[in-house]
């Protein structure tokens, strides 16, 4: 368990960015790293809701390989915290309503059923958090 | 080789970070991710020299698991570069001496030779960036 107060800050951390990175592993076996629209949607600090495009190559890589990291960082603080989990590919239309939000025809002009939408959900089995020039892991 | 317009691009985007996303894999085969302080020295796009602390573990994994990844990321313009290669973990006192700058030692008390300062040093085999909500491979 997390005490309280660490909690705090790190959904806090996690609330406040506007981009998270997805670290993946791409199909030669060399890492990636990416910037995404952070989560829509989050349950505690182990599963991350995300959207993308079923037709990109991380998407297709994300299928043979579902290991990932999630970065949530404060470059003006220099304060960070990383997840480290899997990935699931979801495109079943219940997980696509629950992250849908109004406007995302924009980028997805076939509405929340449009093939090339799905969603990314990413379950954390551990995490470490950076701050004050040092890395400590935390105990989900 | 890269169109001049486009190195320009690239240069300016690589240039203007003050942080750059380092990505990894670590012992247990999972990506990571980590904000680093910016390049001290690139020549090129191909080669690149950060700073670190010998004693981290992000430098044990990379003796191990020299694959890596730099992202460059403008977040406010949705622009990203990714360059793909390897790592490796310099020591010797010249590449260390190359890449030292003053005022270092405050975070290497022991000045250039401090044992827990070390450079590393990537090497690009590809890149790709990303903009206007599309990615394309640039030929290195």
């Amino acid at each position: 368990m997390i005490p309280t107060e660490e909690l705090e800050r790190l959904e806090d951390l996690v609330d406040r960015a506007s981009v998270v990175y997805l670290a993946t592993i791409d199909d030669d076996g060399f890492p990636c790293c990416k910037a995404m629209l952070a989560p829509r949607l989050r349950e505690g600090l182990v599963r991350f809701y995300l959207t993308t495009n079923t037709s990109s190559r991380r998407v297709a890589q994300l299928r043979v390989r579902p290991q990932a990291a999630l970065y949530f960082c404060d470059e003006e603080r220099f304060r960070g915290v990383q997840f480290t989990g899997s990935v699931e590919v979801c495109e079943e239309a219940r997980t696509k309503e629950l992250v849908w939000r109004e406007g995302d025809d924009e980028y997805y002009p076939g509405g929340v059923a449009d093939p090339d939408y799905c969603v990314l959900r990413f379950t954390a089995r551990r995490a470490r958090r950076y701050a004050d020039y040092r890395s400590v892991d935390i105990d989900l």
